[in-house]
């Protein structure tokens, strides 16, 4: 089974990455874990009532994709979990749940 | 030996990431392999009648560079292989295509 | 212990790469080990006398983070290892760089 990490931290390519999540999902015969790292401005994408693609975050999310947000992103935007939508994970930094994921045998894709 | 896989989605790095791959080229003693998965926009770049890269291009496809072209992006844009220069090959999906290649132990470079 | 790879192309990214080794810094328990690699036009941004994060470039050196610039940008550019600030390394290229690091097993990140 492969892991797979997509790193994003720029709002315009908050599309794209879905995009390419959904692509891989349909491209993958074994099972297959992703997880979605999101830091930076691109954390907005994910606030509950400013959100453009819910649909297909959910949809992702249905699927198991494990949406994680960088705790420092939040405290300097003055953000809490309770902002975004329901089954996001904070993780305590975007850096280091990238850093560890990868270390444990994780791919990584930067869309 | 290296296997290097060069991720290219962005029509303004067509430029850079073929430069990066001569470089990478010109800097390694030992044998490499190196492949370019290019998807969304940028596929553009790779059009046979619309290419301004060509000679560039066809010097590394010369050199045993593989140039892998999403199928996805083909079929969103109504493209097909005939529209591409000779020598690149269709993979079923660029992010899956860097997937497996990482998974088989393939290096990653996104320029 | 993590060694983990920075790679850094774009002016536009110097800030947030900075802020993100930072991050990862605070955020890494154990001993990490850090390089950030830098080509292209970034190169500029470390250029002696047009620096503009001076103060944060030199406590990240300080901490151990090694900043290794290319070679063949510095050429490219007419610079030359003195024209930049102390403490940097210069490096046969970036593509050369990334790829002997990674397959030493360092990890990648590209901010």
């Amino acid at each position: 089974m492969s892991k797979v990490l997509f790193h994003l931290n720029d709002q315009n390519k908050v599309e794209a990455t879905l995009r390419n999540i959904e692509n891989l999902l349909e491209d993958s015969d074994e099972d297959i874990e992703i997880e979605l790292v999101v830091h930076s401005e691109a954390v907005y994408s994910f606030i509950e009532n400013k959100i453009n693609n819910l649909k297909k975050i959910n949809t992702l999310i249905d699927k198991g994709i494990n949406i994680s947000i960088c705790k420092n992103t939040l405290s300097n935007s003055n953000l809490k979990k309770e902002d975004f939508i329901p089954g996001i994970s904070i993780v305590s930094s975007g850096m280091g749940e990238i850093t560890r994921k990868q270390a444990e045998g994780w791919l990584y894709i930067k869309p």
